[in-house]
């Protein structure tokens, strides 16, 4: 199994890493730039003729998308679940339109997230949407469960907005566990900019729980294939 | 003030009132052209140079929106804030690529939102992100503090995950407030599908607070021109 904060990195001459890398460029690319489309678009005062042009356009480019497509629950060949990279990821994903995105990087202790939050994530005028932020922190949460070897799934997060986020402002989330309890695990997080890391603006608290391996196969078929991949010690203890 | 719950209709012969419902037409005829788009990005599996393809083509209609673009905390003219419209909302925006978009209706007693989640709202396969849950009655919460005379900003969410949120499944989302404190107002809430509105999927409880008319200002400079549809006696009571 890759670590799960590390994408794999293609090894000299292995054909398919260099293949899965070629494939995540292009993704990031182009998320890259649908992200830059997004942003454009939500700040626009274009007229109704000019915006109703390029949803001609936009149609147009969707209609050459016309080959093999995934169905919901089918895990991306360029992904690695649980616990890795998630391509598509609303939060973390290089090939989200949606995504901030967030780039989650390991520290002693828990992880860190890193983005900047645009117009497009916008709530009250001029500052993140309180769900954004939510958002934010439980994916990181998730990273930190990984990190710490105990991939799961939300059961509850509790969240407290302390000031407003601002947008287009590096930000800084981290998160990390502060307990375990059986399959559960505790973990704790905030948000503040990357400038004044000692003002909290958003805290969380969150419990995970690791699904028993008899769940996760009930409720992630795709993982028939890859069950190589679970921590089974982990994800079966009581 | 425009009722919260109900953008503002046209009169007959009301030159600006059908300019506005043009505009607000075509921003929302785009934003489903796009959010189309990001749901073809996120499940096509075409390779690199059909994806590095449509980048560049992506890359070429962001460039045509080259005329005035609004600065984060510029209220669109679209829009109707607070408690009203907000075309680009992340949540409940027609405009925006990220929104479901959830629909608000006013009910008995609160607001409840329906909406679909697509592929690029899923955290584990399959299913819906956790904190685009979390998201969702932020957003809601916030609704139902407007209907209820009370617009106000999360303080904080508490949210409970009993059972995952299924994609491209009709879902419902209720919200109402339970009680007020000063400037304080309590939200409860739940997500279910449309077609088992017992099973409770996602709960949370809120906390929100008006802001007194002195932060209400600071915060949102660009309220300094519209103040006349502040509740006044709401924000600034104790």
């Amino acid at each position: 199994m890759n670590s799960p904060l590390t994408p794999s990195s293609p090894t000299p001459h292995d054909p398919a890493a260099e293949n899965m890398e070629r494939q995540r460029r292009a993704i990031a690319a182009l998320g890259h730039e649908l992200r830059l489309l997004v942003d454009a678009t939500v700040r626009t005062t274009a007229s109704p003729a000019a915006l109703n042009h390029l949803a001609d356009r936009v149609r147009a480019l969707t209609g050459q998308l016309t080959g093999h497509r995934r169905r919901p629950a089918d895990i991306p060949e360029v992904d690695e679940f649980p616990g890795g990279v998630r391509m598509y990821s609303p939060v973390t994903g290089a090939g989200s339109p949606l995504a901030p995105p967030m780039r989650v990087t390991p520290v002693d202790g828990g992880v860190v997230g890193r983005c900047r939050l645009g117009i497009a994530h916008e709530g009250p005028p001029g500052y993140g949407h309180g769900g954004v932020s939510a958002m934010l922190l439980d994916e990181l949460f998730g990273w930190a469960c990984a990190a710490a070897g105990r991939p799961g799934m939300t059961i509850s997060l509790g969240t407290r907005y302390q000031g407003p986020v601002p947008l287009e402002t590096p930000l800084l989330a981290s998160a990390r566990v502060t307990g375990t309890d059986g399959r559960k695990t505790f973990v704790t997080g905030s948000i503040t900019t990357e400038t004044d890391p000692s003002t909290v603006l958003v805290e969380a608290d969150g419990i995970f729980v690791a699904p028993g391996l008899d769940m996760a196969r009930a409720r992630f078929p795709a993982l028939g294939s890859i069950t190589s991949v679970l921590p089974d010690e982990e994800m079966t203890q009581p």
